[in-house]
């Protein structure tokens, strides 16, 4: 069965007190649009349709970042989540299949979930998704007989039976997609607040003979997000998760609450994490490597081995081989380094690509910056860089050879050889401590003075 | 109506096991004795008078750091909580108005509280606060009929039924300041421990024919410390109250839990701020400026659009204009940073003056220490300072100028010039393979050895 | 009583999903084998005997780190505890004492609770530890008649009655060794699983005419670690525990649960943690020190007045005097700071000497390492070097003496003696304007073609 997602993102969402749209508001780095489009990913879908209303034009661009087939409404008067669905009528056009109501701010559903619907569409033609409320409250309740779903009541239309139930609607629909604009089209607004609301499309279905039925997930699946709090508790939930998630595959966290992953970091087993490690998006780690703490890693790669931190920060495209090792106070972009080579103190590379077994000393900083253009830095095989060198790119160091500390060096180096540029060591006898009796004397009369 | 404060701050706070007085501990930046003087000001006290004791001298520095007209009494004895308001009598002279006894080791009574209770005073000579206790414990207990509060009964001394009433006595009241004062003198200390205790007043006042009443408060609020183990548990709840509202006030925290703020921390909508940031006391960032993981910023501001960290260390006198940039293992220090300047990378800026649109190239240190005076370094716009330059302060770098990278810049540089010192490089061909060689052998003849 | 402690540690842990064995998985940078191995020092053990299996020989290794009189013996396969007790038989040939039974997977047990199991052997032939669990779960029940232990019952042995035993089994127990020998020789694996249980010695002891009791402990030392979420656990719990230790010493922890500690880190009062600090084996820090934000310390020692941070690193071998500072991007290793030295930016200090009172300029590096050897920097009292300034060992500056910045200092230098290496500064009038403008014309080209 061909599926089409619709995914209601309109909302400003003023609770957050935010210029950015709710939907656009990340966990673990990713808006919360992209993980409940993600939910759905593994049914295949054959159309992503995003219902955009506020900053319409931001939340398509996070759309189609995260699926460029990815398609866009636009709901340009926000009058409920009926009138939002109905929206992705004219993308639907010629689309043979089902439908499945998803929301931007409900990141949490799970892709089991959405299979099962899928498959419960087998049994009903109208399928919603409901979970068991440890304190039902003020959600709407699913009225049902036996499998079938009769209707959804609003807490305020609910009468004390009704609110007895504690099978509560999560707002996730899945019908034919047809059938769905067509349910879409009869709902009505006559309520106080004058809004199209999804759930009646229950009641019109069966009036019209169809049948009705509720798939069960987790309360936890259908955790909403409507201010900052939220937001927070959100990603620690998330944050939870994956940290349960890594320790199950063998991934050591010595102290898993205070390392944050983002949604797509990737790390083997028996890999080490120490305390205060922070994953931004696009982080994969080897089996086996080490990250000390206090490390910020984003859009890297650390093999087999390799030690990290602590207070190392790998920036996008770093790439570390095997047995590497990146000390502290040292930041790497865009940078290649081969196994075995070493950068383990106050050192800067970038743009630049390090051969296996070369060492880079403390102080080592790619200079790849003209003030308008980047250049790169190419370091051969066991090379050795002096304390304090500046390789001013583009330059080439061969393999083998040497920098002394406290170079300057800006034309190549070649194999085997030792480049230096340093001005000879003079001594003033005397002189250190004639300039300190000078300046003390000066603090001395300023301070009587 | 004027209000005098009495801030009882003598205690040595044995339990601390620390050599600084119990009040000087510090919640959030600020030692406790100022979260107890800061609630009282908004009820703008005329006066406010502090009870020292316990390294009075410390705590009348620490009173008069947040209060230059703060005035301190000393009890050198400890003799009960009567006893110690009553200290106060001296700088109650000519005083015509109400005085409110509050706690040096209480720092969370609200503002709002301490109104209520200035507004209560309208209906009753003495007023005591009191609370809802969910444990009432050993806490003494308020008798009250009514609106009118009898006694107040310590736990030891309560009968059963006393026992049972579950609202206690926080130990703040308000009273007129001549009449507290001559309730106080009549306080007797015929008790197990031979203190005077201010509670006793109530029944004194009540044989006078005063009337006594009751302002309610949150139990939190009267949370007292009296181990290291609850200043830490003060911390937390102070922290936690902090983060919650600049999520409601729409600043953007990702990891609410491990950031950690200063009483005056000041954050504007839409700032982010990732996980592992820390704010000594004096910082103000301003709206949608990122401050990334694993910054510490005290005394400094972050202007609109700025991006600092991560790993970024804002010491006081910090200043940054809109859409500076400061990166990694970069540390500023009394230095302002012109509209769009960046020092993205390992550098000291100390003592600085940073013209807008000038790029500060890695490594690049103001040397503003001569080992006895600090000189100032002022570079202007557009400069661009190369990687490793070594400022010599005091020096200037003229509008539109370069350095070299490596360079040691002693003498200024005239705008839109290129300075810089350098050794020439020279090469010695084959020298760093005959060096290896020979290390390598001497390394191999040490382990046969 | 001569006592010998037999800890078992053959077990391979597949629940860890980890190639290292369980019992060398580390809670506060220990071993878990170390924990229990340490829980048993106080009884002054003349033997301790360790039962190794998978990877025997690197459990046998860090046994011997922590003890290296520590016996080991294989077990080959893994039978059960009885079988595995069993092995320990050769060790004790001679042996003329008490034997207590611990497990390397279960951290927790304290010195007291040993003691109290020492000391009932003076009134049972056979002592097992037993604790009320909140929970019994499947946990095996102490079935016990007044004083005397009557059997062990396996939960899925156990009758509707004895499954109501709230008190259960830890698996711990001590006998004279020689008895509990022959008592291991007579357990049989007729069970389920095949396996010899240990605690099947209870009923053979009684059978002999024996008599057994029990010793009770909290749950909480009976805390065995199965999987890494349960690793996780017990890390938390013993930081908590050290937290709440060193706050009741009188150490400042501003947010003690973002500090982690290890097992044998030592701090005295008055001392101040501030927010995440990490420290690693083998740190000392004496009272009224005072460690910054983000800062990392590992086999160091830190005395009297010294400040450490934020973000600096001290590795092994770093000692500080009195009064030193070492400030943010700072790495200290095997180097000693005298009284009142400062080195408080972006500096690497290895392998290095530094006298009372010198001041170590931002961004100086200790250049150490030849590519093949380590060498060593010594520094006077009170020198001055200068910002940059390369040290390449083996070097000595002498008393007083002062370098230039960006100087590369590879002779020694004399007592008040000035050292610079520096190339004269030259300016080129114009010509940052003029590349500049060059490479903006060149990029504006770019961007058209």
């Amino acid at each position: 069965m061909s599926i089409a997602l619709i995914i209601l993102a309109a909302g400003k969402g003023t609770r957050m007190e935010s210029d950015l749209p709710k939907v656009l508001h990340r966990i673990a780095h990713a808006p919360m649009l992209w993980h409940a489009m993600r939910a759905g990913q593994s049914l295949e879908p054959a159309r992503s349709i995003v219902v955009a209303g506020h900053e319409a034009e931001h939340v398509a661009a996070s759309a189609q970042a995260f699926d460029p087939e990815a398609r866009v409404v636009i709901q340009s008067e926000q009058l409920g989540t009926a009138h939002a669905a109905l929206q992705a009528g004219p993308e639907l056009e010629g689309f043979d299949g089902d439908a499945i109501v998803l929301y931007g701010d409900t990141p949490f559903i799970s892709q089991d979930t959405l299979e099962d619907m899928a498959r419960a569409r087998a049994e009903h033609d109208v399928v919603v998704l409901g979970f068991e409320a440890a304190d039902p409250g003020r959600y709407g309740r699913l009225v049902t007989e036996g499998d079938a779903l009769i209707r959804i009541v609003e807490y305020k239309d609910a009468t004390d039976e009704e609110r007895a139930i504690s099978l509560c609607n999560s707002g996730v629909v899945a019908a034919d997609a047809a059938t769905l604009q067509s349910l879409l089209a009869e709902v009505k607004n006559d309520n106080a607040a004058g809004e199209y609301y999804l759930p009646d499309i229950v009641e019109i279905a069966r009036a019209r003979g169809l049948s009705a039925g509720v798939v069960h997930c987790a309360e936890a699946e259908t955790l909403g997000v409507n201010s900052r709090a939220e937001l927070a508790g959100a990603e620690a939930s998330f944050q939870q998760a994956i940290r349960a998630r890594l320790m199950a595959d063998g991934v050591t966290l010595q102290a898993p609450e205070t390392c944050w992953f983002a949604w797509d970091t990737v790390i083997g087993r028996d890999a080490e994490i120490e305390p205060n490690v922070i994953f931004g998006p696009g982080a994969t780690i080897e089996s086996g490597a080490r990250i000390r703490a206090f490390s910020h890693l984003e859009g890297c790669h650390v093999s087999r081995g390799a030690i990290v931190g602590p207070f190392a920060r790998l920036r996008p495209g770093a790439e570390l081989a095997e047995h590497t090792h990146v000390g502290n106070f040292v930041e790497i972009k865009n940078a290649y380094l081969g196994e075995g080579a070493k950068a383990n103190h106050l050192t800067y590379l970038g743009d630049a690509d390090i051969g296996e077994g070369s060492n880079i000393g403390a102080g080592t900083i790619t200079c790849n910056y003209d003030g308008v253009f980047k250049h790169r830095t190419t370091i051969g095989r066991n090379a050795f860089i002096g304390s304090d060198t500046m390789l001013v790119a583009p330059v080439t160091i061969g393999d083998g050879a040497m920098t002394g500390s406290g170079s300057v060096i800006t034309d190549d180096v070649a194999p085997g050889a030792l480049a230096l540029g340093r001005a000879k060591q003079v001594e003033k006898a005397g002189f250190a401590t004639r300039l300190f009796d000078m300046l003390k004397a000066k603090k001395a009369k300023q301070n009587k003075g």
